[in-house]
């Protein structure tokens, strides 16, 4: 199965990333993760982009906060699909990372999901690799199975 | 290659959705287009996300505007990537439609493009599909060659 | 008198809905919670909602936060009023629950109440179950005079 | 069956309630339609909502923009179930007569739909007094399977 | 001198309504403070609007918060200047009832001042009513300069 | 009766303040309007501002979109009201104005009225001014009247 | 003079560039215009951005509107000040490319101006150079006092 | 060198100058810092504007939030560069702030930078006075190498 790249714009953005990383173990899926910087450090950022298909990256997770271009920025440089996981900050709740992480224009697009949405961004790579890879579907689908069986045990525990 | 379905949440959505079908087009992309209403067919539409992976789907683009429910509906009904693309209405500009379709709970992901991004959100099933499809991501990178050499004339060209 | 359903989207959202039940305890109707999600539980949420009107209720109140897809897909599947509780989130403040609740398309309506409204909920399904219960709408009269006069001690007591 | 009253903030805000009498038309309910301001009549507001119930009405409907209180103000002065409109005004988009509506305190609820949504408003009195009007159920859910028959029929015209 | 009135929609405005307080005292402005609020006590705001004026009242500030609809409808019952005060809520921050308070139709104004602006609704109230007290007007001059006084000596503190 | 100044930020805030002077003329009060900057004229501004209250104003109007500093700037000049009208600009709807008017330091309030609330601007000179005037004060109770009477002749009228 | 270098992201930019360059021709600045993309020439974009200061630019000025990456990709491989210009978009009106520009990470910032403010950022650009350029320094006073002589002028010309 | 200025429009804004004057420190800028209002001295305000240039200051950092017109109140009054810091407030999260700091009217513009970025803001002044200090030019590439050792550094040690 192809890899999945995680790359945190900081390390501040760790415990979003985590969310990704338990989701990509729970389901036997490979993965790298990298601290690199649209900003500070752009060719390190440009370079891994270029090469990552080469590589053997299948999916790109990159997660990034406020004027967040670290997303659109890997997308420029590769044509693997490309998730941005807009972080939280403290003064405008996430607004900014998701408005820089979603509007991007024609030709560039970046997958967006939840404001610090780590979890999905791992579930939508695994859709994403699952196209081309049964086994991973099949347990995509065990997992969905699951996950319904956790909310209807939680229903039946509710005493309200 | 596997075929690219897209769904409409209305007949409104069609100048947005044309948009991708000309991306699509012109990769050679097989697809299909739909009219379904996660409020008003929801058991047309929960049928088909169930039998889409089965009925040589790939990939899911959906197109929905205000309370933007259909992406995250089809989602909770395939392991497929589900694309979805916020549609800007006269009121709030699309800011309805792009929070509805990105802020996902855990667990069913949406991958959301810009609003009315109609023309990413094929580029981005292109870029899915090409995970597995090395043919189809030659073309992507012709493409991205085209777009720079067109983005450098309209530079050469520029007289100011 | 018809029950009241309570539709909680998580578990999470239970605090809120306390702030329901309380005041339909108060008011002495008969309700019934459940979790279901519209997303991981979608065709359990189908059902209830499609059988709802048969099984006795009269009105349903769905609490859901993010993209709060829960009311509209229960409306999409009963013609019994359906209110909307869009809950708050950590990020955006509950401004993309209140959109994801409040901006339906025409023919599905959902009604909506503040964020975090869980109180108003109640009030506002007494309110509709009243139309055809005199004994709730007297009730509910009662109810007005008692706040009106807690408004009217607590400024007798103002002491600045 | 009992009345549904429309009341306008504005004579402005005719165009939006005359979806509203469209839809009320087409399902054969009573209604009485007025303009009333909680700002510039609030006495004669305040007697109306005060003695709507007596007068045979078992929904209202309030229409108001910008700083849009006429459904609050409205909701305090009776026990019926009111449901507000907010009006797009050309400069927030009507983000100002939404969370004036919708953000009402405990104990006074107000329903509220879309921006703009005239027709949803009546459809949602259509609900309500349908709890206690079989014959209006009915009719209900023929209205929704046509709803459901309009979209299959774009659907299968669909050509593109 | 005329009374400045301060009406508080919930005894949770209080803390907000204190700062005001505290500078009507400073000025020796002569006060009273109600809480009284539009939806549950909306007769009693009414009678109490109506008769400020013949009270001896000149100004009346309306602290409320969500769909804070008090100032308005003080205005609507009265000829009296009325200022309005947001007040911050732990969802929206205040837009809510920034937008509610400040969004007034044409004919009745309020004067709306910063989202927890309990301090400048009371110098708003000084500045109305000086334009008639020449010993206000001279009492709000020193308080100018005592500011302005204030601020050089902590930048002459100023260590960095 | 004191003088109401009105001052545009730019010749292009000139269609609102004609709501304004439109107003002003209705209620025979005098006014003089002029066009200052608090950018580009800020010591004209400044000047005025500080002489206002000697050369007989009793209110002053501010009109200024963008980053709104005009109302602020006068404020800070003069101990007399000062009324702020936020000019809606094309992008941001007027939002950018109303927050740089309305959300002031304490000490220093403008009293803001709605976004391109002109004619509320000269209404709250009217009341401010009214405080000391009894004429003045029995026009405004004339005026209310009517506006109630053309509201009642339009639901008289209303025809649906 | 050091030139002022100006990058559209776009050549549907180009309105709001000529903004720029009529002030840059006012004040006899010499500069350079050229489209790039951050996303679709990415290489030609960091070669220039790099290379900018030895060719002679004291300043660059970037256009960009949505996901507007442009002014911080350029800001991150210079040191030169970089001024970012938000271009208003159709549904969000500019907010999107107001905070992609702005909310930079500590370290590599850009100096953002107002939504559309192609202007302003050739008054910045000009501020910025006249530090070390006296006769530019002195060509600016002089604008300023022309400024003010035209709005006093407008002053003097108001007739309402 | 020239000196950069940096002025607080209250004490409270200090936590955030402070971060400015770390970066200055560090590249061994001489700089000066004050507390002045624009609402609460804006003759002090404007007197050290009209002669900052005169004083041997090359840039302005201007630090306020909510109503935040102290950048462009001190930009009114210099041809020198002025950067804004819009400081984060309580309630609406400095969106206020920014959007008084960087909405300026043409002719008189304000560099923006983020919502509490005072470490931007001096690597902005830098950028600036960088232009024609060729020693300061160098310290700045060296601190971007510094940078992008750092965030390589931190790559290198990621563990999970």
């Amino acid at each position: 199965m192809k890899k999945t790249a995680l790359i945190l714009g900081s390390d501040s953005d760790l415990p979003i990333a985590e969310k990704a990383i338990a989701v990509l173990k729970k389901l036997d899926m490979p993965y790298e993760a990298h601290i690199m910087s649209a900003h500070r450090t752009p060719e390190v950022t440009a370079r891994f982009a270029s090469g990552a298909e080469e590589a053997g990256f299948g999916a790109i997770i990159a997660f990034a906060g406020k004027a967040a271009h670290l997303a659109g920025v890997i997308a420029a440089h590769t044509s693997l699909p490309v998730i941005g996981v807009p972080i939280k900050s403290p003064d405008l709740g996430g607004m900014d990372a998701l408005l820089s992480t979603v509007q991007m224009p024609s030709g560039i697009p970046v997958a967006t999901v939840a404001i610090d949405g780590g979890a999905n961004a791992a579930w939508l790579a695994a859709r994403i690799l699952a196209v081309s890879e049964p086994a991973l579907s099949a347990r995509l689908a065990d997992e969905k199975r699951a996950m319904e069986e956790s909310v209807m045990k939680k229903d039946a525990a509710l005493n309200v």
